[in-house]
């Protein structure tokens, strides 16, 4: 939500900038924009096949969803510690079914009852938190390789623009509006890149070291409960990544 | 193949941009074309040996074309099963012959076979992988070199464009279609770059980690005929390129 | 003070080029402000969440504070001889509520006379010193997008001014004005990135390191007077820390 | 001589654009080149001693050279086996003042001969190797530094022309042949950098990396004739520099 | 004084393009320069504290000054052994008071001489280096910091110009030589980065590194002279610094 919101506001600005100066009428051609995002897309289907591209916009579209489970990190340890305490009681098969509000516990926990052991448990977690990063990655490349495809694509478009004004120059009148349709490329692909791709690019690196971060706390609370550790080495072990929470910066002294 | 879509599609978007905005024929000048490519070679010959250049390209090209066998990770791995369940009936010399459709597991397989040991066979695989890793790197650093090259020489063209145009103002009508003709080289240097050599050079990067990736779970998959695992220690073995798939990334959830 | 000082005499020299070349009038333009620092902004929040955003301006605050105790590295170490030898004569209970003027000295004697073993004091010292390593480095992060994103969209707001100006070349008169108007975002985001986001980046990341070099330094005086270490043996611990000391630079020969 | 080549090609498709266009005559200005070329030795020595821009000249002159043994590889590992197979049979003795047409091998054969022992061969040669890697570093720095610094000049020598045209434009028909003329310092930086200083560079660096492979490989024939190595290990021993060779990259499928 | 050559080198030719171009005085404009320089200074003291900014300049005159000891890197080897050769039949004391020419030995010299053991002159030494290493890094991150500002305050200057003069356009006679003015700020900035400060911060690391590599060279020499080594051995020791020596570099074959 919060990047779609700051791509808004930025878009909103650019645009009241089109208003105040005279109607952003002038800055609508269909042509000019096809040919900058056709571009742009061409040359970044040449660098990933065309699924990438949709999967980078997927899990750009993923990283800027508010996460509602964003604040609970230590509810996260508690709930464990509850669960814990069950099931050192009455044995794993007591909580069955029991879900957390937490998409990737409640996937894990089901996976943890059903699996022989601890250790396929770590690998089947680990398996999940590094197939997370890879998409991130590959995602962060597709909007890197877009931010930029697009300004080059406005400039070569701004040039071609530039030759075709300056190879008929008969009416002095024209050139005004030849050079203003012949810099709406540009413009295209400095928004495209400064207001969408990059700041998709870095929502999804934040989003991976905010949700890898996540991730690595429930895969020690999910390892701890199949190993039915007491609840207090389990807060022990966890204690660094509640610490160093990315939600809890120190107050800053003023 | 998907390479050369992206490349053609943005080709696509250029030539329409020339076309909406006149006509291609103000666009084409053998003479600057020759100037920038003529350059950019230049001073890439001048860091690499030509027959790189040559190498360069091929690679790319290899790079570019759709891998057929892209999605059987897990087929590659069920023969693997199939052949060692054979070998381990009836001996290596069985499996004499076979194919895979996969042309690097067919030649390590006709090598496994040959060899004396399971040693050679693990230094013969591993050299395989670091040449096809020297090949594309190399072929990357030639693209990046003329990547770099064409729009220097795309601006060195334009300023002597725009030296002689301003020596010589007699005819002021004149100097729109000098400008056009000066500009055209930074347009061919643009293009070059950012259409062709900079998607080739990526394009040979990802190919190279996939190719690798495939590669390296072959090589365990041989290994494992040549060394008669028993099926379910294989399948551990190689479980990592399986979960890590490139190609299977994980859903995005919506 | 300094950071605030250097900005300040930075945007002195920039209104004195004003002044000097007619009048600050003719920069002040409250749209081309709110576009360039709205579009600013809009992209940033798409990068990070709005509170870290305010948390890199407390944070450059913070950094750019005169630290009134910056030279008394060695004073430091001469307190924490005299707390020293005072608890190993008359116990750690015989120090409580001193202090020693530095905030993170006082805040860590607090704690490390109410824990109950060396370790847990070594661990509270060391997750301080990684929050503020985490609270400086996002800070760095935002001032460093703010810094990439002043340029581009005073970029963006002049090629608008661009567009909108030669879409309407009825009046020769009005060019003069028109361009100086379209050029004012560009000096704005100019302005913002030189004079004050890449300063406070920079400015982030030197008081960083100074600060983690005190609170290493400090952090080995606690655990001194924690374990009743010799004071001979203090002095030894520290003394890399007094000797590599960033305030105290070799004399330069001349 | 493909590095001289490849500047000689990018310098013939320069110059042919400056006929085609109209004449060499207006690109020559001796004033203009001697202010860039000045500015950028001035700049460059105040980085590094003047003997030092020598030798970075002289060292690409060396990596540009055709290597009369390029192909060799295979050939040199043949020659230690027959000189093995002689040493051991009549002592190390029995091959003095053979040559093999490598220098660096035949140098090294000589003091091999000569020293007490195989440790000491070992420490000559790696010595000799790493001046090589210190030479070529050095090198490339001092290119870099010509790269860098041209263009800036070419600029500066550019602003100066501007500057001094605008102040008197009294009469409006030297403003094309002032241009002209203000340009071609940034058309010299331009062509210094990417045609000469550039390629110059990366020659040094690929020639660094391909002669340091060969060296490695003498280094390890040499020693092996020192220690009286069986011919079988030897080849085992040198093996992975033939085959990952820089110069037999594998044949691309196609 | 070979970096105030270049310098003093870069800027002849500068001031020459100038003159033969019509005359210095149309380049003085003392506010221009003033703009440019106090915003530098402004932005860099905003980074580094002020003490730190006079530190990095007389950083950068202790790296320029010819080193009056450069080429006896062999010398100090010998002289070491005589001092060895002395001390080792007659003690330590018999050297005290000789000097060597060079001040990092004579003071290391007398501080061994002073020093209870080995291990003490051992961490000054090493104290030594590490503050010449943080003295020569603060001082190129000073020089980085001016580099980087001074173009940006160019620019900023000359778009301040710009803006100034198309807001009054009356007499087009006096577009020209406003534009000259304007553009005079770039000029600064562009001459002040490119001829100083980017020289200065290159020239400090390479003083830095010679300057290391000496001083290591010094502390072994200084450590066999404390611990009474034998002079053969002591020679095998620094063997390395000699070899390795940044001033004997390898000849170029030709």
């Amino acid at each position: 939500m919060l990047m779609f919101g700051g791509i808004t506001l930025s878009f909103i600005f650019i645009v009241l900038a089109m208003i105040l100066g005279g109607g952003v009428g002038a800055f609508i051609d269909p042509q000019s924009f096809l040919i900058v995002i056709g571009g742009t897309i061409g040359a970044t289907i040449a660098k990933f096949p065309p699924k990438d591209l949709i999967k980078g916009f997927k899990t750009a579209m993923l990283a800027s969803k508010g996460r509602k489970d964003e604040t609970n990190l230590s509810q996260l340890v508690d709930t464990t510690e509850e669960l814990l305490k069950k099931t050192r009681r009455e044995g794993l098969i007591s909580i069955e079914g029991q879900t957390t509000g937490n998409d990737f516990f409640d996937k894990g926990l089901a996976f943890m009852l059903a699996a022989p052991d601890a250790r396929s448990v770590e690998r089947y977690l680990s398996d999940e938190i590094q197939n997370l990063i890879n998409q991130a990655q590959r995602g962060k490349s597709v909007m890197d390789a877009l931010a930029d495809a697009a300004p080059a694509f406005g400039m070569i478009g701004t040039v071609i623009g530039l030759i075709l004004m300056m190879g008929s120059l008969d009416d002095p009148e024209m050139i005004g509006p030849a050079l203003a349709i012949a810099l709406l490329t540009t413009l295209y692909g400095a928004i495209l890149a400064n207001a969408a791709f990059i700041p998709m690019a870095e929502k999804i690196a934040a989003w991976q070291s905010v949700t890898v971060h996540e991730q690595e706390l429930i895969a020690l609370c999910l390892l701890a409960i199949k190993n039915s550790q007491s609840p207090m080495i389990m807060r022990e072990t966890v204690k660094p990544y509640l610490t160093h929470d990315f939600y809890k910066l120190p107050e800053v002294a003023e």
